[in-house]
């Protein structure tokens, strides 16, 4: 029996679920759509299969759409069963469904939908049909996602302020389940991701009344729930944590307790975010957002190696052509898009999605072409949110931060359309044309740095610019030492505050050697949060705020997501930078180990490299390291060795 | 109390109710939904309104999809009161629905869903939301059309073939109820728009299991009901018709019993056509297409004259923008809808949505452009359907009538243009360099006729585009002499075929002035289907057709539609030709009443003229006539008379 998937046109599966991700936020009582342009699917599609059947064979196509099955000249209704051959039958299944997106199951020996069928959507011309790894089985439906499910107890109950208030060990995004020890009784669950949060009926943001008959309450972010009027054991509770299984590959533990911790928390917080799309927060937004996502797509590769999460999120964010908005509405949110296309292809090599993906990077970079002005730098119109970071810019004009950002994609797309055998040209020529022109504009002799406009006058620096131009390879050499001197190190120019241009920040570090600094951050900040009990990473921290105070956000005292996706990145610094895993070529066929030794007694780590692993060990004298994957080196002292598959080294 | 009404996002609602109606044809068990891309709604979309409240008020928003209300700063969920003032207050609604599209109803004493909210998609700029005259009560869903229903008793039940065969007394769209004299049984009932067709099980298009609990099956087109294995009195069955109730306003009775007949059938075929939009067939297609709507739109006028369906389709069959495939596929039909638009204006004057409508006017014409030669002619593309008729043509190159059509369409974009006060330079431009070309290329002068295509050199002449070029005013005077002589009455040219065509050539024929011949073709080709037994005008009709193999078209011994909106314009002819009402200004505001008198010895007719009346009385001798309405004169044997509003003239 040949793989059989679910068929649908390709990105219909992901736009849908994306919807329902996008619009399952809730707070206390409403429902808060995502404020972008929502994406819908097709609603009217053909997948079409010729064959050349030796005999006779039988099949039959299920589906919930409306629609019939062409075989050769004769319709045939769904479900049933279908007789033809021998000699060339051209099938072809008609489908429409309105409420979802049509999708079909074909199921018998020859004529089956594996591989190899094409779609239509009377648009565009026929492309490959699209499927899902998790869609497989007949009896599926694949406009619901089927969620994982593990089921928590409380690991405490507690009596306070006239209910109990339940604990669970950890974060969970679950379905509570009540049990009422003498029958029903109408209740309300307050939820929590903190104590204060899930005892504040008020400003909870989750508050169910459990269904009567099933005892059920709606999936949503918890670890704490308080049921106000009850009584130690008049009702039970027990939490379905509903999650999308992806297998952790690597493994990290050290004798710094402290950064052991820090590496398990940004696990669970991560695993917690990586649901059906990286979204960023599981209290709040449930959004998927673009430059958020960016972060997860680094993440991944170091923890779970899992493309099609990438690809799904990928997918999901693009929407459907023309493109007539940014993504998420933000200028710097679609930029990103196309880096994020070239590191997902960069860590997995996956070219055929980048080639599914290629007219849409390019209408994309042509949409944003459109709005440059006489120089080619890209400037934000009317509505678009031009974000960078929370943080001081100067925005007159355009603002050099995205310059960087709008020339590193022209740089991806002339490499990718050279991957695929595209004509690069143009995309080199704006590439080239930024690289002079943004320094020549927005460089600062006097100030040594980046400004963020040279419309306004006001030569206002911010280090997030500066920071790109390191990283996305704008700064010259020359350049590069002047913005460490009178950037980074001056403290004069306002730190970076959140931890999502902290992830660039700290990148840049790295990438700089300053492990030190990285190192202390590491224990400052994630650690902070640790100090203040944190089971998974917040949004945000600032350890001068109060413990009071320590949940708000947005002028709303339980307003900050407590789990947010952009906080693991402690996974990227200590998988790539401290144990030195850097990959030299895409998909993990050439890499290098160069694990900073310095800062650890001993460790042991398994990370994942393409679809295998490397395992290192180090007990302070020596370093083990066995991997099952070629293209290998290690770099200690200086010193390079070759890793041979299947073979330790012990250095 | 104001008005309230449902809102959407102007467009969704007839999205979504075309795609319900393209996806309804069911042909013997499976579906078959109509081939063309079929276009989504939006999915999410924000409402916005400011007020200046004098004093405080309170509103409910109530609506089925995901959202909020936010009123001034503060958020509150749907179905909640909500106080707010005095002062100014902006409140919007923010809905998301994947399923359908979000819709919202205001209640309220100040703030409500009436005129004046803006809707915007994050997409395009805000647009005045939309809304439907059937919904304005609170307790209904915009998502579910309600049918009128009426209760149709067969008025005959044969026992033959071994079962039962009920007939009703004219076609119907129904909902088909059992009553079981002995309880429930499990049977089938095999329905027919003949009973020919009823009476075959295997052939029939529509067969049905009534629903055990409700004895419902669904809504259908049958004028016969057969149902197998049961005996007289076992089963009783009613139908339950449902339809959407557009007041017929014209009312028409002369001296001929088969006019009579013919107009009466005509109507009765129209309304079963006519229903949330206007469709081809009731039993087949379903559709809408655009060719067969612009040929509905003359007979409207004249029937109903209700502008609300025209749009309702008009919208419906343009979709969104981009304009990327030919609506339903074909060229043609896409010119027909320009054509439609105007048409639309001319007989209700509504500029409002003809400004609505201008941007998909500008984007479809674009898009044609896009397929120009080097001489500005229209060429089909791989994937477009170049229709014109059911006819041989010589479609090599660009093809003349089409050609006819697309000069018509910049006439009309001119015309447009002018009255919005936008610039029409362009169009102008446009057709009259078509309207050199066109002859210069098309014109065959030893033909004395327009040939199909100049590049084939085979020279071919078809009745289609000379019928056009006198239509659309192509032709100049003499080569309108021409035509006629070497066309129209040219036996060697083949005839047209089609009732859809005929449409054209008749319309010619009376703007000729060739009464006579029109004449002979309503008792002859609609008489004979009357003589056939037809209760609804047929898809098409051949005299030369044995009664055997009536019902046959498209190699299916049932596959004609026996109730198809394109054979209902003798409505149209009778009216605007034979009773002579003939508009001279938009809206109904001027017309002229030239009836033919001399083709009867009486008549009686009500016409709908703008939103009032105008009445007509022959008897052989006297013509009284009465109008409510301003602007219209009567021209009888080359005399002209005025008509004065509330005064009865009689000549």
């Amino acid at each position: 029996m040949k793989q059989c998937y679910w068929l649908w046109y390709p990105g219909d599966f992901e736009l849908y679920h994306a919807m329902q991700q996008n619009f399952s936020r809730v707070e206390r009582g409403y429902g808060w759509p995502a404020f972008w342009k929502s994406e819908g699917v097709r609603h009217r599609v053909v997948f079409r299969r010729s064959y050349h059947l030796e005999q006779e064979t039988s099949f039959c196509v299920l589906s919930k759409s409306v629609g019939y099955v062409l075989a050769g000249e004769k319709k045939y209704p769904f479900g049933k069963e279908i007789l033809c051959g021998p000699g060339e039958v051209d099938v072809s299944v008609h489908a429409g469904c309105i409420e979802a997106f049509p999708n079909i199951y074909v199921k018998g020996d020859i004529i089956c939908s594996d591989e190899g069928w094409m779609t239509e959507d009377y648009d565009q011309s026929a492309v490959p049909a699209g499927k899902n790894r998790y869609f497989t089985r007949e009896e599926q439906d694949p406009t619901r996602w089927e969620y994982s499910e593990k089921c928590f107890e409380p690991v405490s109950e507690t009596e306070c302020v006239g209910g109990m208030l339940f604990e669970f060990e950890t974060e969970l995004t679950a379905v509570l389940q009540v049990e009422y020890t003498d029958g029903y009784r109408p209740i309300r669950i307050c939820c929590g991701e903190s104590a204060e949060e899930a005892l504040d009926p008020v400003h909870c943001y989750y508050s169910w009344e459990p269904d009567p008959d099933t005892g059920l309450c709606p999936r949503c972010a918890l670890r704490f729930a308080f049921v106000p009027g009850v009584r130690k054991g008049e009702v039970h509770l027990t939490a379905l944590h509903q999650y999308v299984d992806i297998p952790v590959r690597a493994d990290f533990c050290c004798d710094n307790e402290k950064i052991n911790a820090i590496w398990n928390v940004a696990e669970h917080t991560f695993r917690l975010c990586s649901g059906i799309f990286f979204i960023d927060g599981v209290k709040r937004d449930k959004w998927i957002w673009s430059g958020d996502a960016y972060q997860s797509f680094f993440v991944n590769q170091y923890l779970f190696a899992d493309p099609d999460i990438d690809q799904r999120t990928l997918i999901a964010l693009r929407g459907n052509d023309p493109m007539t908005t940014h993504i998420n509405t933000i200028m710097d949110y679609s930029l990103f898009w196309i880096l994020g296309i070239k590191k997902h292809y960069e860590a997995y090599g996956d070219l055929r999605f980048v080639k599914q993906m290629y007219p849409k990077m390019c209408s994309l970079m042509g949409f944003c072409q459109k709005q440059t002005d006489e120089h080619g730098f890209i400037v934000g119109r009317k509505k678009d949110w031009v974000y960078i970071d929370w943080a001081d810019f100067d925005k007159e004009g355009p603002v050099c931060a995205e310059q960087m950002l709008y020339a590193a994609c022209w740089k991806a797309m002339e490499e990718i359309s050279v991957l695929l055998g595209e004509d690069s040209q143009k995309f080199q020529e704006n590439y080239a044309q930024l690289k002079e022109t943004i320094p020549a504009f927005f460089w600062d002799e006097e100030k040594g740095a980046f400004i963020d406009s040279y419309v306004s006058g006001k030569r206002h620096v911010t280090r997030h610019a500066n920071i790109f131009a390191v990283l996305y390879d704008i700064a010259d050499d020359m350049q590069q030492e002047n913005i460490i001197q009178n950037v980074i190190n001056n403290d004069e120019i306002p730190a970076i505050t959140t931890p999502y241009f902290n992830f660039f920040a700290l990148d840049m570090l790295c990438q700089m050697g300053k492990f030190q600094e990285v190192w202390d951050t590491l224990h400052n900040y994630w650690g902070g949060m640790l100090d203040r009990g944190a089971v998974t990473f917040w949004e945000e921290y600032d350890p001068m705020v109060p413990v009071k105070a320590q949940y708000d956000m947005y002028g709303d005292r339980f307003g900050k997501s407590l789990c947010h996706a952009w906080s693991a990145s402690p996974i990227y610094f200590l998988a790539r930078y401290f144990m030195g895993l850097k990959f030299t070529q895409t998909g993990g066929t050439g890499f290098v180990l160069e694990p900073q030794l310095s800062f650890f007694s001993s460790f042991q780590c398994t990370l994942p490299v393409g679809e295998k692993n490397v395992r290192m060990n180090w007990d302070g004298k020596q370093l083990k390291i066995f991997t099952e994957c070629a293209g290998g080196t290690v770099q200690i002292n200086g010193k390079i060795y070759s890793l041979c598959p299947g073979e330790e080294l012990c250095i």
